[in-house]
Formats: structure tokens, C-alpha cells, sequence
């Protein structure tokens, strides 16, 4: 039923071209669609084809041109502001489809040997050049894996702390006295893997900041736990954030680490962490090198496409010891021997691509250096941009300035934060489709995102976006 | 950072190349690698280059030929028969390459809403052509989503049958007395989703089997839910299984949903669903009509690359019921409208690639009568296989077939099973190279899985493989 290997040279030839062309020509394109919901649904035949098609390269092309540019928000356009980036780049989509041509699954060693030790090497090697130690490689008794998603290594990070504070978990589950602790700038990700995992949003306790910041308070922390500890409560989990989705906000990890007192300490630096690759930046992974398992993505800012976010923990047994359930089916001589990572037991799916080789792609196409470069680049321009914000009458920064993302409000005579006018702003921005930033509320006001960090973004990008910005004030 | 334009052709054309050619070639590799535990690691640079390699399509291609072909068990080889089928078509890879250029998060249907809606009419499109009725669509009130996997598929519908079970549940979390109800025959991933979920390893009941069956018993089901309830217990999820792991068997679906009261039925059909497409293997899926969740792999047997798991619920707002948190920066208009679909919500993970490009891709590709024809195919192969199975001296069936999967057992001069031979018998059989089988257990005894279903295996493939077999006898 597939295509030959001729029809397929044709075919992935055509999709190459077409994929090079869309990037070319990207900058070009509205950033935001404008599409009513339904309308795509409605204008696509409901049945499905009973016969092929009679070319389905051009078919694809055509439905691409057609169908999904018109109606897709272009993250990878230069103009996009938004959320945080999800670089996908063309190295790593090499490496992508060779894991699609190889077509291997990775739920075991011996299901995928080279997969599984190309991974470890990267985990290894990235744990280095972060700066994290060896603790938490394989060759110190750690070890690292590439999950999907920061959402689900907060949750497996959260079923290792469940099991190591009380192994029992494993048969009788939730007892309803375990404790989490994060900020009220944590990613909603806790609070679903909170819930995931059975605890309940009762679980959640959200410690205080440190006044006038939007970081952890460590002895407000120590407090809370204190007093959980007093009530019969049981803290389980301590998750620091390395660069908060809201403002980018880094929490204290090394105080954190220092009064968690055995509690697993899980550092959240989804968007932030990677920034550890430069000398310069690496003060915002101070102390993770104390956490028991810490989370940075490859797919937001290190070029790599979705999926592909690293989790390091520093005791390389835990969650296999957690998480290993072993069918009679699954069991096999390499891993009955210990030698060997089942990358299944470090995630909730049992099966898995070869997430490594777009990694590796990414990294042997463009050096260490080259990811610093780039970062350097992005922070570069946000610190730029964060110095006209404040120069400029009428707009106020929201928070201080972190790496690449800065947040801003439009002020009124009175020089404090005007809600309508900034959501005004954000509006006007985005209707005009060079660029695109979405918002948060920081103390309750209204904030607009910079999140710099799309692959082609530069000085005429960001220049563009504050003439947007100063022009919707106007 | 990135490859240009032109750079990106050059190096994906020589990926496109290559996988051309290794999928050509593949019948002349070895399914299976001889490597060592931590060979690979040993023979890879530990240290992350600083700087870009001269051409990294280049590098690439030579780490696939020296280090991840040898070094890997090649699921696509047509003598592969172990575990299920994980079809990598290159049709799939065309949408797949789609996909990664496009680069888009589709978190939420604001920001993917092509992707969004895409998906939404192929899931859709396939609960109809599986013939699972309009319940199981969007049109008919509920819904599906491409999930990453049946495990992550099993996991949310048992936390949405948390959640209507107890509405409390996303509150105070796990009670204690909820109990879902299974087979030993049922996957790991059960388990482990009831580990993940915290319920503990003792809320899961182990239905009997019907006698002289693997098949679960409803009748047993029945008399194990109205003793748990009796003794205060809270049945939340039954799993009936369609194709089972380890022999295939097929839980009665329709019996099953007649005695769950109003207790989450999911059906698991990850390998076997795909039949339904076949009118004349509509019968696996009798029944499922009435649960309240069914999942089936297109990474399986439907050519999809991996991952790619339909998941359908009847009720389309029971995941994001049971799984939605919103902060302040996902919130957006179209969904506060309630017009849209955030696939989110239907999921752990909070970002998504656009998974529906490589099915849109397989179903154009080779049309609804191509993966008929294929299942039809692989059913006859495996047929005949039993049928040869049978009338051997030597061997026996170790349960019926089931579609495109037989098992069997070498057997001793008195017709029982011989362990010990048909340990070897796999030993031998998997040495050579030319084939590749797994094992399971029934009954207590080793049994050969041989699962037909790798896209390029015909005839002579399974010919091969049992010459094998019975050399391995001889």
C-alpha cells in the first residue's frame, strides 16, 4: 500500500521544495490567520477517499497552500511575539525524517539500541554543556531522557517524588496528605499534573513571593512545609520555576534546595534553561545542580521542532523504579541483565520515536556556539527593546526584563498600567499581521508578552512590533 | 542558525535519498542488530561540538549507516513479526515532513487552527468508516483526537471517568475506593494508567476469563462490581480489550457495556481496531458502539507513523471537563466562544505537532480500499501460517488465531508444550536474521507471538519464517 522508493523521491523531493519555499517566503505572510471556527471543517469533504489519490504529493502541496498556511498561526514566522518559541528548524527536520525513514520504536533497549544510546550521549553531553554536573548524567549515576513535553516531565518528575516519599504509593495510591509546592507564577502544568496524578488542587499549595518580586519566598516555603508537616500534612514535591511563563520570573532555586530538606525538588526550566549554554546566562540555573530533577526544553528555544524537552534526574533509578510495569511480552535479556535504559519506564507511553536524531541534527548542524549565538542574539534584542519601553512616554514594563521575554503595559496620564489600552494595543497589533504577542496579567493588570525567539528574528522585526506598539498608543 | 532555503534542499533531498534506499535495501539487512549494551555509547564523541560540522546531511547520513542501521531492530523490515506492527508508510513521512515545516503548536485551536480542524474532520471521517456511528463524532456530540498513544489514550479516559464518577475528584483527588476492572490478558499500560492516576495497584480487579477462554468474563464482571459496590467500593472504568497483547483475543464488548451501569467503558482496540474498516471483520468492534471511549493505534496496522492513537469519546466534553486549567496566557477568544476545540484538553501534554498531516497523507495516499486491502492481506497470511501451524507435527496453536496474530508452542512427543523448545525455537529463529518474533505466556506456558502486519511483508516472508520454525524443530 505505500509508495515505492522512486515515488517517494518524487514525492519527498516535492514536499522539501515546497517546506524551503514556505520558510523563504514566510516573512511575507500574515503571522495570524483569519479563520472563523468551523469554517476549515465546513469547506473539507466529510468522507473519507474509498480510493487514492491520483498524486499525493501534490495533493498534500495543494492542501498545505490551501487549506493549512491560510488557516495556521506561523509560529515560525520572524514576526512571532507570542507564548514562547517552538523553533523547528530545517536541521532538525532532517533528523526527523530520517527517525520517520528508520521508523523504529524505543520503548525498550532492545527495541532500539541506537536510539536509546544516541539519546543518552545527547542527555549526557547537554547536562555538561548546561553546566548541571555530572550528577545528573548516566555516567554519575543520573541520567537524562527526552520526554514530549515539559507537562509530562513535571509529571513523571511528580510520580518519582510520590513513590520516593512513599513506596507504598505504588499499591495503595494517593493517601490525600501529600503536599506541592509552586508560586502563583508556576505553569499550569503542575496544577494538571497535580490532578493527573490523583492529589487534587488541595495538594497545590502556592507559596508567597519574596516582596516586590514574582519569585519563590525559600523561608515562606520552609514555613508552609513546616506547618503541612505539623498538620500531619506530607510535602512531596518543591517545583522552582528557571523563567516563569508569565514574565519570565526565576525562582531562588539553590534556597529552594536548601530548606527542602529531602522533598524532590523538580527545577521547571522549560523556555529558560537552555540560556545555560552561555557563560553569561548561566547564573539562571544556580542551583539546579542541588534539584533532583530538573526540565529544559530542546523545542522551544534550541531550534529543535516539537517534541523534544529534556529531563535529567539525579538518581538514574528512579523512574523505572516508579513508573516499570513489565507484561511477560516486554520482558527480555537485556533488561533482565541491568545494563540497559528502557526509555518506557521514564514515561507514560509505552512506545516512542527516535526523538535523538533531530537533536543531534540540530547540534552537529550548528555547534554549541551557534545555539549560543542565537540566544545571545535574542536576548540582545529583547534588553534593546526593554530600554525603548521605558524611555518611552506612555508604556511601562510590566516586570523586569528576562533574556528574551519582556512584558509591557500601556500607561495612562497617570503614568500606572491602562488595561483597556493595552489590550487595545494588543489587538491592533495583531490584526495587522506582521506580528503577534499574546498577555498576561502581572499583579492582576493587563500585560503584553515579547517572547523573542522565533529562528529568523531580527532588528527589523522587533523595530516593526515597537512601531506597532508606539503607533496603537498614538 | 538554520540551513537556507537552499542548503535545506540540498541536505533534504539527501535524507529523502537515503531513506529511499534504505527502504529498498532493508530486506537484505539483518531485523535484528548484534550489539552490545553501551557498544554505541562507547563509540560516540562524549562531548557536544562547539562547532558545526562541514555538512551535516552528510554527517547525518553517515550516522545512520555506521551507527543507527546496525545499531537498531528494523520494525519496517518485512520479516519483522515480533510485538504489533509499528508502520512507518512513507506516505506518512510526506505529512510528516509537512508537519515539521510548518512547525506549528496546537495546543489550542487559536493557535493551530487548520491543524485543529484537519483533525477533527479526519477522526471524524474514520469513526464513520470504522463504523463506530455518529455518537463517537463531533457532528453527534462527541469527538476523537490523534493521541500520542494507546497508554496516554488509557490514562485520560480514566481520568475522565474519574471525574464523572466524582466531580470532587479534581479537588480532593483519590478516595481510596475506586476499582477498575480488567483481564490478564488486558496491556500493562492499564496498570500502569491506574499507578499514573494514583489509584494503587489494588484497585485493579482482575475480571476472570469465560471458561476455557482468554476472554473476559461479564457475567464475573457483573458479580465483581456488585461485590465492590456492596462493600462500599466505587467501580469508575471497565476495559474490555479488543486483540489483545498477548494472543489477540477479543473481549465481548456488547455483553460488557450491558452489565457497567453507567461505569466508563473503554474499549481498547489499539491493534486490532483498524479491522473495522473491513466489513468483514466489523465484528471486532460489536458493541463498542455503546461505551464511552474507544482507541485505536494508526500507528499500528494503518500506516501512520509513529505516534498517532484515535481516541473517541462519546461525550466530547467529558476530557476537557475532567482536564482543563486555563491560566491567564492561554485564555482567548475563540475559546471562551465555546465554538472551537482545544486538543489540550484532551491530553496530558499542553503543546501537539500537527499529527493529522501523516494520516491525511496515508488515507489520500493509498485510499480506505489500500489499508482495506493490506489488513485483508496480512489476515490471509497469518491464516494460512495457523493452518500450517496445525498440521505440523511438532507445533500447536497456543490460542486461535486472531486477525494477523498467531501464537504457538513447540510441543513434546506427547502434543503438550515443550518450553524449553520453544525458547530455543525463538532463540533460533531470531539469530538468523531473517526473521523476527517476540513471546508471550498462556497459560503459564512460553508461547511464539508471530504478528504479521510490517508493511512489506508477502508470501515469501512468512514462508521464510516458518522454515525457520521448523528447522528450529528439526
Amino acid at each position: 500500500m505505500d509508495l515505492s522508493g522512486a515515488e517517494f523521491r518524487r514525492a519527498g523531493y516535492a514536499l522539501v521544495d515546497w517546506v524551503a519555499a514556505h520558510r523563504e517566503g514566510m516573512a511575507e505572510l500574515p503571522v495570524r490567520p483569519s479563520v472563523e471556527p468551523g469554517s476549515i471543517r465546513a469547506a473539507l469533504p466529510a468522507a473519507l477517499p474509498d480510493a487514492p489519490v491520483a498524486d499525493v504529493g501534490a495533493a498534500l502541496t495543494s492542501l498545505l497552500d490551501d487549506v493549512v498556511v491560510p488557516g495556521s498561526l506561523l509560529w515560525q514566522h520572524p514576526g512571532f511575539f507570542g507564548y514562547f518559541p517552538a523553533q523547528a528548524s530545517l536541521l532538525s527536520l532532517l533528523g526527523d525524517i530520517a527517525s520517520g525513514g528508520i521508523g523504529s520504536q524505543g520503548m525498550l533497549w532492545s527495541t532500539a539500541p541506537a536510539g536509546t544510546e544516541i539519546e543518552q550521549v545527547l542527555v549526557d553531553g547537554f547536562a555538561t554543556a548546561l553546566g548541571l554536573g555530572e550528577a545528573f548524567t548516566f555516567a554519575g549515576g543520573g541520567g537524562g531522557s527526552l520526554q514530549d513535553s515539559a507537562s509530562s516531565a513535571a509529571l513523571v518528575a511528580l510520580l518519582a517524588a510520590l513513590h520516593r516519599s512513599s513506596p507504598a504509593w505504588q499499591e495503595t495510591g494517593i493517601e490525600g496528605t501529600e503536599r506541592v509546592y509552586v508560586t502563583a507564577e508556576t505553569h499550569s502544568s503542575l496544577a494538571k499534573a497535580v490532578r493527573v496524578a490523583g492529589l487534587g488542587s488541595r495538594a497545590l499549595r502556592i507559596v508567597p513571593f519574596s516582596p516586590g518580586t514574582r519569585v519563590m519566598d525559600a523561608d515562606a516555603l520552609a514555613e508552609h512545609m513546616s506547618a503541612d508537616r505539623a498538620a500531619g500534612l506530607r510535602p512531596v514535591l518543591v517545583c522552582p520555576t528557571v523563567g516563569t511563563t508569565g514574565v519570565g520570573a526565576i525562582d531562588p532555586v539553590r534556597a529552594i534546595c536548601g530548606v527542602a530538606q529531602g522533598v524532590w525538588v523538580h527545577v521547571d526550566a522549560a523556555w529558560a534553561g537552555v540560556a545555560s549554554l552561555c557563560p553569561e546566562f548561566r547564573y539562571v540555573l544556580d542551583g539546579a545542580e542541588l534539584a533532583d530533577s530538573v526540565c529544559t526544553d530542546a523545542h522551544k528555544w534550541l531550534g529543535t521542532a516539537f517534541d523534544a524537552s529534556f529531563l535529567w534526574v539525579r538518581d538514574g533509578r528512579a523512574l523505572p523504579a516508579a513508573l516499570s510495569i513489565t507484561p511477560e511480552y516486554l520482558r527480555n535479556a537485556a533488561t533482565d541483565s541491568g545494563a540497559v535504559v528502557d526509555y518506557r519506564d521514564w514515561q507514560v507511553p509505552l512506545g516512542r520515536r527516535m526523538r535523538a536524531l533531530k537533536l543531534w541534527a540540530v547540534v552537529h548542524g550548528t555547534g554549541l556556539d551557534g545555539l549560543r549565538e542565537q540566544i545571545r542574539a535574542h536576548v540582545a534584542l529583547t534588553t534593546s527593546l526593554a530600554t525603548r519601553i521605558e524611555a518611552e512616554p506612555g508604556f511601562a514594563l510590566a516586570a523586569p526584563p528576562s533574556l528574551a521575554l519582556v512584558c509591557l503595559h500601556l500607561t495612562g496620564p497617570d503614568g500606572s498600567p491602562d488595561d483597556a489600552a493595552t489590550r487595545a494595543a494588543l489587538e491592533a497589533v495583531n490584526a495587522d499581521g506582521d506580528s503577534f504577542v499574546t498577555h498576561t496579567t502581572v499583579d492582576g493588570r493587563y500585560a503584553i508578552r515579547v517572547a523573542v525567539g522565533a529562528l529568523g528574528t531580527g532588528p527589523e522585526h522587533v523595530d516593526r512590533l515597537w512601531q506597532a506598539l508606539r503607533a496603537a498608543r498614538d
